[in-house]
């Protein structure tokens, strides 16, 4: 996916090089997936020198309150790392809020689902203040803010949440964007909500009735990588939300 | 594989949180394949925390014999957690029953592909009495039996064999089965068995000339994911064996 | 893409046991990308155990020169483990060679990009006699080396640097390669070139105007599986490098 939109990603988890690795990025994406000791050391030196450098970081909460371990990793990410971005669905951006979440996974509960919009908003804001961040909260419709303004993007396509990793890959191309555009982060958050859900829905409209979401997932990628301004200009569907 | 049935996926080795991320998931599977000494403590204790909560434990003895510290961490999870099913390739399932086996690696050796079915029934017979669970003994036909009662199953293709983690998303694709039925294991596993094999039919029916082993793949999630009961009752190939 | 090529892989990354699986096995990947202490302590286990049995053994120096970590481990394998072939980029190998380079990541600097043909034939020549290796430096053009004979290989297309692990795919079909013909290492990593090189052909003879790189890196590995030997004779393009 990083490729796709003309990134140049480079994985690197062992403390005894991920700051250095990150003093050469352009943009830093910290992933709490498949967490263990030694990553959750080295997503703190890698964001503590991106911060040196001024480098965008991005945090992807995976499971944020699912387990103390995330909580702690969290906690300590939060305290120690200036984040450009959060990205998030309602039950991670909830626990980071701290406001009353349900997180038993890496998928939002049923409970935080139902969250109203208008109350999501107050508790995506509420991060934004407390973090700097501008914070992406997504679902079937995505909210963005930086605690003053926020959108609604309503791209995207239910497909998006049968594939693996579809958050994770949103979070990643989130870095790059904000590799590009870094004194804009809102901006930046906001553009790559559209053309990620603009690609889903692209990817949605080449299924055949044999396709299934293997298939999604490689047309979601080819829509990224084939997309263009035009394209992208057409296509956003988003709003500023009161 | 694991959207693609329906299910809800996460991984988690650490062994500082793999007990209570199990916790709150309908069933698990362990996966020997890239073992690690701290992958090989989460698994145990997320073998017994599902243990704990009734939840249904798949093992994937990938390479089983292959090493001592394979063979050591089988033997200590074999101990200490009750597995639902274990779902492995000729040699590992030989080598879990105690029965002569050559093991290199994630691949059933010639030797033992050339065991009889009968032989292979009895030691796969055996391997339930030893251990409670459904075993699957997967080749170019598949055996299942909880001890008493055997099935062979002869859905599949040839491909299936070409792609990596086929038999790891088969493993995880029968945790998934196990978390809907969790009371009729030899059922479930009998299901699943039947599901992917026929999943592997229709994927090879869609390849064209210059379709390879990589499309294979991308077709056989497909069809998993539009699989549907009248398909799977149709074209399910299986019977006792005697 | 090892199962692409009639291979079958298995990846051990822990100490405990990286030996005892390459004893069985018929050749060896040392990769650098995504290294931790664990797995650099895993390759030197392994590579040792493979020069111990005449296994053929690779070394893909992913990022050799960008962390001091990776240098040190690049250096610690150099000096305890005899290579085959060492399959890099321009930067890697250029740093691996002692000449000046810029790594920055796991892509080649655009300095060190500009380098002219002749300067990098000198560069690999002297790391083929320094290590023992045939050297293989990928780009454009590439360039293959045992110390003495150098041939140059022009298959290949632009999409091939716009997927993930293009160069790693490679490095482990090259282990393969030298897996069936041990004594002609330099032949083996020729082939190899060629046959990668002209299955990114073929695979950019499939994009129509939807697909991206994600359907290109499905068409490369199918190439390879379909590959024959009268279309690779055909289809190589090398020549001796003077």
């Amino acid at each position: 996916m990083l490729h796709a939109c003309g990134a140049l990603p480079i994985m690197a988890d062992a403390p005894e090089e991920a700051a250095e690795i990150t003093a050469n990025a352009a943009a830093l994406t910290i992933n709490l997936g498949t967490l263990n000791p030694a990553r959750a050391a080295a997503m703190l030196k890698a964001g503590q020198e991106a911060n040196r450098h001024g480098i965008p970081v991005v945090l992807d909460p995976v499971g944020a309150g699912a387990t103390a371990f995330r909580r702690e990793t969290a906690a300590a990410l939060l305290q120690s790392v200036r984040f450009s971005a959060v990205r998030g669905n309602a039950s991670e951006i909830r626990y980071l809020a701290g406001a009353h979440a349900v997180c038993s996974g890496a998928d939002v509960s049923a409970e935080d689902a139902l969250e109203t919009l208008q109350t999501s908003c107050t508790i995506a804001k509420q991060l934004a203040e407390k973090t700097g961040a501008v914070i992406m909260m997504t679902g079937e419709v995505d909210l963005v803010t930086d605690g003053n303004t926020a959108y609604t993007v309503k791209n995207g396509h239910p497909l998006m949440s049968r594939i693996t990793g579809s958050g994770c890959m949103l979070s990643a191309m989130t870095a790059a964007y904000h590799a590009v555009r870094p004194e804009q982060p809102l901006d930046a958050c906001l553009t790559v909500l559209c053309a990620n859900g603009l690609a889903g829905e692209t990817a949605a409209e080449r299924m055949t009735a044999q396709d299934g979401n293997a298939s999604f997932r490689r047309y979601l990628t080819d829509a990224v990588f084939n997309m263009t301004e035009q394209q992208l200009e057409e296509g956003a569907r988003y709003e500023i939300f009161r």
